[in-house]
């Protein structure tokens, strides 16, 4: 515990510099994956104030008194219902106090400006945790790279049990790497798990229902695992049995743009650059038109997050950054393909921590 | 299908015509669950444009071409990723365009402002679309009451298997349960699952860990399932075994409260009320200070959700409206009970679609 208290104050004391550098005496942080990342936090309802010297106050309700005093034995707690409100109200005269606009609501922001003492400025922050969350410390990336083995080792079952075969509806496919996901230690799933066979595959959100998987065709399997704070993300596309000349090629057209696309994520490159090494080769296939998304995202307490990798945008690469790189070509009423795997950027080539081949697997 | 469709499009009939009384032209809806419910695309990107005089345009992004097609074949789509400014792109001259203040973030307000055309003022909603989701229809009430059912015959199973027992963890009865109600037909759990054994029981929001649950303890299960859009809720705290006399009392004191709040849900009584007839009983034992939250919320689309049965607040009850009533006293480090239906309210006695026993259960 002494560690995890260690890499909160760590994150909070980065906080505390980017905000003296910004001219802002405290941040009011309300969205509940911040509080987490900044002071260890799971409850649903809580708020964090950062000062710029360094000192934290945070806030829950009745429902987390045991809860936080374990939780966050670090910072003086405020038991109230309006969280927010009741730590802005503490804030000092004069001071210029910090919200976050990508998260706070525009009623929750006229909410906070009635109970705004006197003296008080409110001022509108993006992106700054955010850029602290962008390189993930050593915790983190054991974290993440735990989850996403936990998450490849369902997968793993769900095949060697024979699960994932004909006969079987998406739902019940999903429920079973649901529940290994669960008993090897996910707290939940990162997303709805998408299970998408046949047609089905053509559609990229496709979720689990009610179709029978059949021999002949493909099946995508996108999931996740939630443990600890942190996400999984990956991605396979599988046949069952025997597949057509067609769906073979679009699986090697997606395969051999997923792996230059693992290879262009190397420090300093761009996202842009990275996201071109993908789409190049499907679109000199001829299939340019059916990846209809971008190429890849952050993972971390989100399972979207910073970085993106797309045809517009800035930005390039750093070491201790997480990203997917997963490609995908849907041909609508046809079939689809999309192979996703999850890397760390780190100074050589980049670590694939979603540890599962992406040869086309023939159950 | 097109009794769906018809479902949607009353649904956008009343938004009209709320709109028309407020003196706006269109709404900009972008809080998903609100897309969902007046078009029925369950998309994770997309945002709707409702006119006063009852047209509508909808937008989502390349991912879900396929399938806005399938899911809302009577709405015109745009297919763009910036889903709702594309929409706000095309109001007309001189339109007053309502937003959805309560859910657009104050970095995607100001977003919207840059590209909102000269001419086109936006003005800022509130529960507009809650109150039309207040009161629930038919197709809606059917749903709730579906997932209740399917939610408790889950838990049932749960017990007839001997998965709620000494020497397992919270983890895996949690685990089993979630399991039991996807193949039943969840998509997904509709709040994390509370199992809180012994002294987490005290907890009154604690999550399912690793603790290994033992006899003579209690154990509180607070469970729900999404089902089509909509969700479940209920709370039963059981015994393992024989449990001493504060837990027997901790419990009769509870069961009495809820008793009484369920019998005080009846059409015209205020919410505030129906608070006070769970907390009298609670307060008259004793226990005041441990009941630390309030006594019921509606569900819907939403497992939260309007209305709010608390200490203080306004509105009474009518017909057709979903409620929970929760009461739970906790004695920290000690020992904690809950017990929780979901109401229909209806001209009569309410309706309580969580059926399973309220007398406690010694497994």
């Amino acid at each position: 515990m002494a560690l995890a208290d260690t890499r909160f104050e760590d994150r909070r004391r980065k906080l505390s510099t980017k905000l003296a550098e910004r001219r802002i005496d405290d941040m009011l942080v309300t969205h509940l994956t911040h509080v987490r990342y900044l002071s260890g936090f799971t409850g649903s309802n809580g708020a964090l104030l950062v000062s710029k010297d360094r000192s934290a106050k945070i806030a829950t309700d009745g429902r987390y008194t045991t809860q936080i005093g374990e939780e966050v034995p670090d910072i003086p707690a405020t038991i109230e219902r309006r969280v927010a409100a009741a730590l802005l109200e503490t804030a000092k005269d004069g001071h210029r106090v910090g919200y976050e606009a990508d998260y706070l609501s525009v009623a929750e922001l006229e909410k906070l400006r009635e109970v705004c003492p006197e003296g008080v400025t409110l001022v509108p922050v993006s992106g700054v945790i955010e850029d602290i969350r962008l390189i993930k410390d050593n915790v983190e990336l054991t974290r993440l790279t735990e989850a996403a083995q936990l998450a490849t080792e369902a997968l793993e079952q769900l095949i060697e049990a024979g699960e994932l075969r004909a006969g079987r509806t998406e739902r019940d496919v999903a429920a079973d790497l649901e529940y290994r996901m669960r008993k090897l230690g996910a707290e939940r799933v990162s997303f709805d798990t998408i299970v998408a066979s046949g047609p089905n595959s053509a559609k990229p959100h496709h979720q689990a229902g009610d179709r029978v998987l059949s021999n002949g065709e493909l099946v995508t399997i996108d999931y996740g695992m939630h443990r600890l704070g942190f996400n999984s993300d990956m991605t396979r596309t599988f046949a069952l049995g025997q597949v057509g000349a067609l769906e073979r090629e679009l699986y090697e057209v997606t395969l051999a743009a997923q792996l230059a696309g693992v290879r262009a994520a190397t420090p300093g490159t761009s996202l842009v650059d990275v996201d071109k090494a993908c789409r190049d080769i499907i679109e000199d296939a001829g299939y340019g038109e059916y990846f209809v998304h971008s190429t890849g995202h952050g993972v971390g307490l989100d399972v979207h997050e910073a970085p993106s990798a797309a045809r517009t945008g800035t930005g390039t690469l750093a070491e201790g950054v997480t990203l997917t790189i997963e490609p995908g070509i849907y041909l609508p009423g046809k079939a689809g393909v999309r192979i996703e795997d999850t890397l760390i950027i780190t100074a050589a080539a980049p670590r694939v921590i979603t540890e599962f081949p992406t040869d086309l697997t023939v159950l």
